[in-house]
């Protein structure tokens, strides 16, 4: 299984960028994956919130392919770490097809890259900041790969 | 309003330990806190988990008073960050009672230390590592303070 995590810019606050790298070596002890930080809009104001969705799209669009998308979405389906695991494990069993999960900057992701995705996650009801929602991901991708290949893992 | 937050141990993550503190500071400069590491069950076996929990229960059971207590709790109640602002908005503006939050340890917390709960929280349906757990609860709280204050935080 390949894994990849797509996302604009590199995450700037520093413990969180250290335990994205934390969770991110462990996973890659278990699958082939990497981190692929995307173009980011840098230097415009809020009030230009299209045009930064816009140029961050672009971004990611160039390092989507043909895998199966996840992207983060707070409107997604919310999903146990078991069903998570789940879904991850019917991927690996199935296609050979890379699994690449997006998640977007500041703003969110716009529509049209939500429209690509082949399933939405949303990993609560609550609103992480979204460099802490990296890493709750990555946390979450770890647990499902240790669930998966039957190893343990801190509760 | 003051708020604690109390769990069995200080966190042994290095990077998660970091976060908390970040954090932790910046809630600081909002409200009156503090984060209370209480007695953590060493040594023992995860077979005799009763005895680990209840250990852990008589540790925090010396710290809690007759503050109002929020649980996390994989089984409780699931807010929005919008909801959870307001819980603490009401306690804020109500009683004068500290509001502690509680945490368990890696087993989780004893059923009579739920029970004293005046409100159960899952911070996900998703199941975290109870030191990503704490990290999550503080990023809320200080999510939830710059809502109750009119500051802009990063979303």
């Amino acid at each position: 299984m390949t894994l990849r995590f797509l996302w604009p810019g590199r995450t700037k606050n520093r413990d969180l960028r250290a335990l994205e790298g934390f969770y991110f070596e462990r996973i890659r002890t278990l699958v082939d994956c990497e981190i692929v930080p995307t173009k980011e809009a840098r230097g415009l104001d809020e009030k230009h919130a299209g045009k930064i969705m816009d140029i961050e799209a672009r971004g990611l669009e160039k390092h989507i392919k043909d895998d199966y998308i996840i992207c983060l979405f707070d409107k997604g389906r919310e999903m146990s770490s078991r069903e998570f695991s789940k879904l991850l494990e019917s991927r690996w069993s199935g296609a050979r097809q890379p699994v690449t999960f997006v998640a977007g900057g500041f703003l969110g992701l716009a529509e049209r890259i939500l429209e690509r995705a082949d399933f939405s996650l949303a990993l609560s009801k609550m609103t992480f900041s979204h460099e802490l929602s990296r890493v709750v991901l990555l946390e979450q991708v770890y647990r499902s790969l240790t669930m998966i290949k039957g190893r343990s893992y801190a509760k």
